[in-house]
């Protein structure tokens, strides 16, 4: 945590502030290991200082290495005092997600001879590369979340709903570690398999239904991300071909996957394989995002987007076809950029399951 | 939600502006009934309009009675255009929710002569008294609560562990109907339990040790929220004497709890038998909080909150007291506020529980 903090002082000159406000939870993670809900730190050349609220004080004076303000009013005014003691002028903040309410807080709280600077995503930036210990949680996140897949999946059959089938990889995953699932795991059936967001209903798993389980585990705060595709019975032909469009796009974008590849380029990647097979209209989405402490994080694996992919980044590859009124496939790993090339994380194998 | 709308068109004369911008998730959901995670709705004298993107256009359009527009650039630049359009030359925003770089974006796509002006939280302030269908649906979320969490104490025996009770309980929950726990169920074991807000850890119950639930469910978009404790064994004379100072606090709470009561002073009741029991110091927290489409909403029962209740208000009422390497002690419930005094919600008993 301590050379986190310090990575960050170390932007504070070409950013031109002398310290830098973070309020996000999961970038006050990122540079504390502190997870509750009420959380700011204040990065500065002299080292950083962490502020919370009494409810958290005993754990937080426990845990964190920087110095711990155990604030009774709003962190933001506790932080604008120390700003003003310290003498701290130029203050950068996260445009992002700092509240206008903080932000007039501290502006008030300020006198004249101070500023405060709006920031892009400084912390997110940093995170983008994930440090082997980070890595080693993702690999775990990952695991776990396969585990938990592969044993409900095993007694899925026709006539379980959506809803029920989610219970139960929630309460797998849990009962395998995970604190939570990385998002609200996402179970369509038959068509409804085509809406790339859908909640899970009551409706039922069919026979000769198409089935898609979109989740994720959070483990030690790190997420996991993988989709994969059951058939209730022998797959016609129309779902083959439209498995195997998706399948070939998928391996195609994981191929183009390197250092130094842009992620528009792996998008691009997977674009042009669902295109020869007609189907590019029919991906609604990017192709992936990164993950880590959230469940989206930059880089965006989207047309438009230059970032240059870096080993240590962990991205999902997420290509889909959704034909409205028959089904939608969509095919995930979380996938880790390496040296040379990457590292699909995810173990669980890639056929279309028949259940 | 049309009543609801021109309830707080109603407010924007008294406000001095001609539009309201609101963008905070529960906020738009009881205005719309939307539940997605991108929504915004601009409400002003000539009705509402409500705005999202393409992957929720289909619903909303289906679903909301004002009117809808289906933003395919940043739901904010497209307010900002409809605000040029109408020509509302005074806009509110919420400034507890509006991030810095939307405030920023509006700011800077409205040209001279429009304003944009901080509110309050005008709309959490219309959410406080519930609506007979809103407090209807409150009950249900409390009584399917309480229903999971008498299956799971049943089945619960010393050796559980913390994360494997908070998955039991999770799982119970989504079985009866609920979408999802209403926050992170805290399950805390020995003296773990005095964390106020402990994360569920891997750690096991053993023989002679308190056993702390703090729990809710969102259900239909409504929360509940619930402390029970439990021994895992027979409770010696300082878990009792704590148990039973709690107990007492907590319904003299209750018993302060009218219309025209001010929040702070049903804070205060608890906070003075606590003290009786030189237990003051180990209250680290407010008395309660109000509930509804959000876990936690005005009012809050602290110390200086001089809201006062109304019929109709849905709070929870919360004392504990929390003793470092020995344990804590916390009992909740969901109480409405009613015409003469209030009405408690929670069914679940309120005895310590021996397992």
């Amino acid at each position: 945590m301590e050379q986190r903090r310090q990575a960050t002082a170390a932007r504070l000159a070409e950013l031109k502030i002398d310290a830098l406000l973070v309020s996000s939870p999961p970038s006050v993670r990122y540079l504390t290991d502190y997870a509750g809900s009420n959380g700011l730190i204040l990065v500065s050349r002299a080292g950083a200082d962490f502020f919370t609220d009494p409810r958290y004080g005993l754990e937080a004076s426990q845990k964190i290495s920087c110095r711990v303000h155990v604030a009774k009013q709003a962190l933001i005014a506790a932080a604008a005092s120390l700003i003003k003691r310290k003498k701290l002028k130029k203050i950068g903040f996260e445009s992002a997600w700092l509240r206008f309410e903080d932000y007039s807080r501290l502006k008030e709280d300020l006198p004249l001879g101070f500023s405060l600077h709006p920031v892009g995503r400084v912390l997110e930036q940093q995170r983008m590369v994930k440090s082997p210990s980070e890595i080693e949680q993702i690999r775990r996140s990952v695991a776990l979340n396969s585990q938990a897949f592969s044993r409900i999946l095993a007694r899925t059959r026709p006539g379980a709903s959506e809803q029920e089938i989610a219970a139960r990889l929630d309460f797998e995953m849990r009962r395998l570690g995970a604190e939570k699932p990385a998002f609200e795991t996402i179970v369509a059936t038959g068509n409804r398999s085509a809406l790339p967001h859908a909640h899970p209903t009551g409706r039922v798993l069919g026979v000769n239904e198409l089935l898609l389980i979109d989740m994720g585990a959070t483990l030690h705060g790190y997420s996991s991300d993988m989709t994969r595709m059951a058939f209730a019975g022998t797959p016609p032909k129309r779902v083959r071909d439209l498995y195997r469009a998706v399948l070939e796009a998928q391996l195609a974008a994981i191929g183009a996957v390197r250092p130094g590849a842009t992620a528009g380029k792996v998008d691009s990647a997977a674009r042009r394989v669902l295109q020869a097979h007609g189907l590019d209209r029919e991906f609604v989405h990017s192709t992936g995002h990164g993950l880590g402490l959230e469940i989206h994080e930059p880089p965006r694996l989207g047309k438009r987007d230059k970032t240059r992919l870096e080993a240590g980044m962990a991205i999902t590859i997420e290509p889909g076809a959704y034909l409205a009124d028959f089904g939608g496939v969509r095919i995930e790993d979380t996938v880790l950029v390496t040296a040379h090339g990457c590292e699909v994380l995810t173990p669980t194998p890639k056929e279309l399951v028949q259940i």
